[in-house]
């Protein structure tokens, strides 16, 4: 797993993907969305007095085309670009010096284990997207919630069939945006790249791949007992979690 | 998902982690470490003169009774505590400025979906654990190649039936140490924590599990006719690649 901004070539199609050794990287904007949208978590580092920190947090992506409240426009439409959103009281933390800051969010998907037959080529076949940008808040309690909205139903659509937050709630919760101008993804897929000379070797080679995948709900030990998942709950048993749109 | 070094408490057992809505840090070595096996990518954080960058990187953790080959004796014993381990190309870009380096590695493990009545209560169950610290390079070829046989078999042990990497591969190969010196964990188990006011209403609470699991080995398409998977590549799979020691 290297640097992921390295060595720009273009997107790969479905077509083109699945062959020995490919470790590319991507600016493509659809398929940083399409990795984005697979992905659970990001992880989200910043500078501080004292050093990087990486934290895990819960994430959203949405079309740009969306007043942040305070008055500016950004464009609207497509060729406005994507944000990706995130909250929390971890947004708290990240904004206490000001109402914006540079951070790097990076969300990666681990799809299996190369093993070559030298240790050297080991590697990861994953897709990863890296966003450097400046995060603001987004302001305005109807924007906020309209933001909250996106990162709830990431993995699934259930922010409608939740108690709909009041506006006090909303109000102390802050969520950040931070625009998909300044991504990048690396995409590893296929048989691990060995040396000419080790391929006649008695060592095997090959991968092992990973699969997230949900299971079943578990009912909260305090619920009702005449409340049943709604169905965007019980679609997710038994699914991918990475799978690509 | 909220900052896991805050509200440090005392680490939790198996006995008493399994209750509604725990969410807690703890900075016991044990279970930092205990995360860190069951982890199978790191996310590193540095600061560039361009902001703040997050990479996933492969690693390894083990005691630190290592010499570095610096000639300095980091104590040995378990009294000296543990180091992860990153290599890679990445670790090259990462010392591009010296031999050391202030980062920040994250590993997070997200065990599944929490689903509250109210969708300010949604959060995820997960396990992380963040070291900050200064990365050094591990230097001396016999230093740097038992580094890398423990990056190698962080997730299998596949070292032992690998062709063994030559003394001008592991040269070229750069390996980091960070001290385990500065690190937290933070794990939240179990049911959604609601508002009291919402357990008696209409809305579904519960948790959706997400599991990792490996798939059986495949073979690379240039492999001989005649070399069976090893061992430890075969019983990966249907494991749980997430599964604690």
């Amino acid at each position: 797993m290297t640097d992921p901004r390295s060595s720009p070539t273009p997107a790969a199609s479905a077509r083109t993907t699945v062959r020995r050794g490919v470790d590319r990287a991507t600016y493509d904007a659809a398929q940083i969305r399409s990795i984005l949208h697979a992905g659970v978590i990001a992880h989200v580092g910043v500078t501080t007095p004292d050093g990087p920190i990486v934290l895990p947090m819960a994430y959203g992506i949405r079309p740009r085309a969306h007043d942040h409240g305070d008055g500016a426009d950004p464009g609207g439409g497509d060729e406005a670009g994507h944000e990706v959103l995130l909250h929390g009281s971890l947004a708290n933390a990240l904004l206490r010096a000001g109402r914006s800051i540079d951070v790097c969010l990076t969300v990666t998907i681990v799809d299996g284990l190369v093993i070559a037959r030298t240790p050297l080529h080991n590697s990861m076949n994953y897709r990863s997207v890296v966003v450097r940008g400046t995060a603001t808040a987004v302001e305005g309690i109807d924007a906020r919630r309209m933001a909250l909205r996106v990162i709830n139903d990431h993995v699934a659509a259930i922010w409608d069939d939740a108690r709909t937050p009041s506006d006090s709630d909303v109000r102390k919760t802050l969520v950040l945006a931070i625009p998909l101008d300044e991504a990048s993804a690396k995409v590893r897929v296929g048989d691990p790249s060995d040396e000419q000379h080790d391929l006649a070797g008695p060592h095997w080679a090959g991968v092992v791949p990973l699969t997230a995948t949900w299971g079943p709900p578990r009912t909260a030990a305090d619920l009702r007992e005449d409340v049943a998942p709604p169905a965007a709950v019980i679609s997710l048993a038994g699914s991918d979690a990475h799978a690509e749109a």
